[in-house]
C-alpha cells in the first residue's frame, strides 16, 4: 500500500509516527509543509522537514516536540554574546549542522527536494518504505499582518516564525500572506506519489500555516481532486481548541471558526471543489458530524488525542476503515 | 607611540601579546594574514584574524594555540555524523558563532575589514589602543603545488589548509601560488597604519604564507620602504628549526634556506629594495651576525624564545632599543 500524508511540523510528526505504526509495511510519503521556512545567521532552516525528519530517525526530541534529543546550545549562546539578532529562535548544536549541509547544498545549486534526499540518507536510511518531500522546491513564505506595536494605526506583516516563536501569537493574526506561492511549483515527486497513492491523509496539523500552503501550491489542489485514493483528513481542532500549537489564533485570520467541522468544511467536499472525502473528528466534536456530512464530507468520530504512536495508529487506521467501507 | 605588527596566526598572536606587555600605552595595530583564510560547510573561516582576535580578547586555548578555550565540538561531530566532507579542519562550536556571524556579514556585503571590527568590538572591546586589521578585504589563497599521491608524476595545487592541516606538511612544497594576490588591494587602515607608526614589527610568524602574502599585497611593500618608523623584523627561524610551526617545509618551496639570516635576507634591506632596518635573531644565530650587516640590515642578537608574554616582551624592548640606538 502507498500512503500519502500532508504535514506540518510537530503534530505532522507525530501523526506520520502513528501511520507508521498503523501500517508498517505500508510505502509512506510525507508532502512537508516549508513555507515555515526561514534563514537566519545565514543558515537556511525548515522547520518542518526537520523535525518530521529528526521525528521518523528517531532523533527529535520527545519534550520539546522539534530539534534534536540530546542537543546542547554552545553556537546559540555565542551568538548571543556577540549580540546578533535574532536570538528569539533557538538553534541547537546538533541541529545546526543540519542547517550547515542544507545551505551549503542549496548554495552551490541543489533544490531543496534533493538536500532533503540527502540529508535522510543518514535518518531514513535502509528503510525504502519513507520518503520525505517538500511541498516546493520554491521559496515560499508565510507573512502574517498585525498592528505594529511601534507605530500605532500602522499594519505590520512578519515572518510567519517571528508571529510564532517571538510574539507567541499574541497579536491578532488580521491576515496571512503565503509570499511566492503563487509562482511554485510542487517538487519533483510530489504530484507523482498524490496520483499513485492508495491512501491520502491529511494530517491534524495547522489548518492556516502547514495544511494551508501544501495546498495552495498550484496544481496541488487539482493533484489531490484527481487522484484515485479516498482522502481522510484529521482534525486537530478538539472540542473548539487545538490540541497542540496555536490554530485558534490563526484561523480567524483566514475567516474560519475555531471549531473541527468548519476545519473539514474549509477544506472542502472533493465533489464539490474541495480535497476530502472523509473528515475525522474528535468524539468531543460528534454533534458536528451532520453538518460535514451536509458539506458533502463523509464525517468519522472516534478519539483523536495523539497519546503515543500506538494510540495514533488506532484513530488512523479506523477512520481509514470507516472512510473507505 | 603608534606600533604596527605584521602577524600570522599562532606565533603573531604569542607575539603581539608580547608587545602589548611591552609598550601597554601604546596603540597598537595587527595587520593579519588572511591567505590562510578557507570556507569549509559554507562558513568563511579565517583563522590568522581570529587567532589574533581571540588571543588578544583573552579567550583564545592556551594548549592549542588556536581556537577558543572551553571549547567543544558537537556540529562538528554531526558534520562527520552526515559524512560530510572535509572533516579534516577541525571547527569547534563557539568558534563556529564567530563564522556564522562572519559570513553572515560578508554574503551581506560588508568587506571583511568592517566585519572583523564589528567581531572586535566584543574582543578588544573598550580598548581603543588595539586593532587588527586584515591585510586585504579581497579574497586571497595561498595553493600549495605537491605531487598527487593518486596521479604519479602528476602535479596537485592543494589550499594551505589542505597542505598543513590534512597532510600535516608531509609532501615537499614544490610551488607556492598566492590566487588572487596580485589585484588584492590593502584593506582601508592598512597603508595609514603603516604610514603613521612609530616603530613596525614584522612578527616570527611563517615567511612563506603569513609573511610573504601580506608584504605581496600590491603597494604594502612600497608602504614601508617609504614609512618614517623603523622596521624591525624577529626570526621564526631559531638555530635552523622553526620555533612553531612547520616554516621549514615551505621556505625551500620558495628557494630559501631553514635558517634565520637567510629569511632576513630574503625580507631585505629597507636601503636595498626589501623592507628591513633590522632583524632579530636568536642568540642560537649570533654567527650569522655579520652575513646580515653585509645584507645592509642591523643585525640583533637576543634570546627569542616567546616563553610568556614577558619574556616575548623582554626581547621586542631590547630589538627595538638596539634598532632604533
Amino acid at each position: 500500500m502507498q500512503i500519502v500524508i500532508l504535514a506540518g511540523g510537530v503534530g505532522g510528526s507525530k501523526f506520520a509516527l502513528g501511520v507508521r505504526h498503523a501500517y508498517p509495511t505500508a510505502a509512506l510519503t510525507v508532502i512537508a509543509n516549508t513555507a515555515d521556512d526561514i534563514t537566519l545567521h545565514g543558515l537556511r532552516i525548515c522547520p518542518d522537514l526537520d523535525t518530521i525528519m529528526y521525528t521518523l530517525g528517531g532523533a527529535a526530541d520527545p519534550v520539546r516536540g522539534w530539534g534534536r534529543k540530546g542537543e546542547s546550545w554552545r553556537v546559540m549562546e555565542e551568538l548571543r554574546t556577540y549580540g546578533v539578532e535574532p536570538t528569539w529562535f533557538a538553534l541547537g548544536d546538533r541541529d545546526i549542522a543540519t542547517h550547515l549541509v542544507r545551505t551549503e547544498m542549496l548554495t552551490a545549486g541543489y533544490p531543496l527536494s534533493e538536500v532533503t534526499a540527502a540529508l535522510c540518507t543518514r535518518w531514513l536510511a535502509g528503510d525504502e518504505r519513507l520518503s520525505l518531500l517538500p511541498m516546493t522546491d520554491d521559496r515560499v513564505e508565510t507573512h502574517v499582518t498585525v498592528a505594529d506595536p511601534e507605530a500605532p494605526g500602522q499594519l505590520r506583516a512578519v515572518h510567519f516564525q517571528e508571529y510564532w516563536v517571538r510574539l507567541h501569537a499574541r497579536p491578532d493574526a488580521l491576515g496571512i500572506t503565503l509570499v511566492g506561492l503563487k509562482t511554485a511549483a510542487p517538487a519533483p515527486g510530489v504530484l507523482e506519489a498524490i496520483e499513485r497513492a492508495d491512501m491520502i491523509l491529511v494530517a491534524p496539523s495547522n489548518p492556516v500555516v502547514s495544511i494551508g500552503p501544501i495546498l495552495a501550491v498550484p496544481g496541488l489542489r487539482e493533484a489531490l481532486q484527481q487522484a484515485p485514493a479516498t482522502v481522510v483528513g484529521f482534525a486537530g481542532i478538539l472540542g473548539g481548541s487545538p490540541v497542540l500549537g496555536m490554530a485558534d489564533r490563526l484561523l480567524p485570520a483566514i475567516g474560519v471558526e475555531v471549531d473541527a467541522a468548519a476545519v473539514g468544511l474549509h477544506y472542502g467536499a472533493r465533489t464539490r471543489g474541495g480535497v476530502l472525502n472523509a473528515w475525522a473528528m474528535d468524539v468531543s466534536d460528534a454533534a458536528s458530524t451532520e453538518r460535514v456530512q451536509q458539506g458533502g464530507i463523509r464525517a468519522v468520530v472516534t478519539d483523536l488525542i495523539m497519546r503515543d504512536p500506538a494510540s495514533t495508529a488506532a484513530f488512523v487506521a479506523y477512520a481509514i476503515k470507516s472512510a473507505t467501507s
